[in-house]
């Protein structure tokens, strides 16, 4: 248990503000995306980028992730520890394929990847409906 | 991008063994948790226990998780790295509460709080019924 960590429910928990959920978005790049998927719910690890308030990723064709086509109801989330002081943001939105190399190229999606754009990967844009963030500390050390 | 990390689609991809997927589950203890909510999915980090290869934790009263008693499909997520190396195991199943004080003890889930338990909380058990994991090089440093 040298790793414990109490739940967040247990702890003071402080809101974070939009401002500062963006700044944590915009600092990070690996987040878990979770996805409706059948008749369960799906997760995984994935890197992003952040440019004017929507999140850039992009999957591999015939992946999971085609599944957004056809419900793009979409939770994100990132988390991360200063000391004893635990924080984690979350975006609920919705997944839309970008479908013109214009928009791919101006989402800076591409930077990520160091590659040029081929139509055989899908990039993807979540535009968010909600984001939240806490911070609370890891008491008990 | 001091911390960039490839998708992981991109990564000559190992996938883990079911074995070492518990270890893995066993050793952290800290998680994000997916559900379905409404019309849309949510995630948040949860702490957890391991015991007989059920996952436990619980839930302050009048959290998000009651939802899990009208769709118990979740997600489950842990990742981490090892030096350049990356790995996520990601477990998929049902949640279920645990009702009786016997079980709750059994689990072992109270080691996690060092609480006595209370009826106003509420136990939770997932039952997989998929574990994957993968682990992959953070390459291009």
């Amino acid at each position: 248990m040298e790793k414990h960590i109490p739940l967040m429910e247990e702890s003071p928990i402080e809101r974070l503000g939009e401002d500062e959920c963006w700044a944590l978005l915009a600092g990070n790049d690996l987040a878990r995306l979770a996805l409706r998927r059948g008749d369960g719910v799906d997760i995984f690890p994935v890197n992003y980028t952040v440019n004017d308030r929507r999140i850039f990723f992009r999957s591999a064709p015939g992946s999971k992730l085609v599944d957004l086509t056809r419900d793009p109801a979409v939770a994100f989330e990132i988390d991360g520890a200063e000391g004893r002081v635990w924080w984690s943001v979350v975006v609920r939105g919705r997944a839309e394929r970008m479908d013109t190399d214009s928009e791919i190229l101006a989402s800076g999606v591409l930077a990520l990847h160091a590659l040029t754009p081929t139509t055989t990967w899908n990039y993807i844009r979540i535009v968010p409906e909600a984001v939240t963030g806490r911070r609370f500390e890891a008491a008990r050390g």
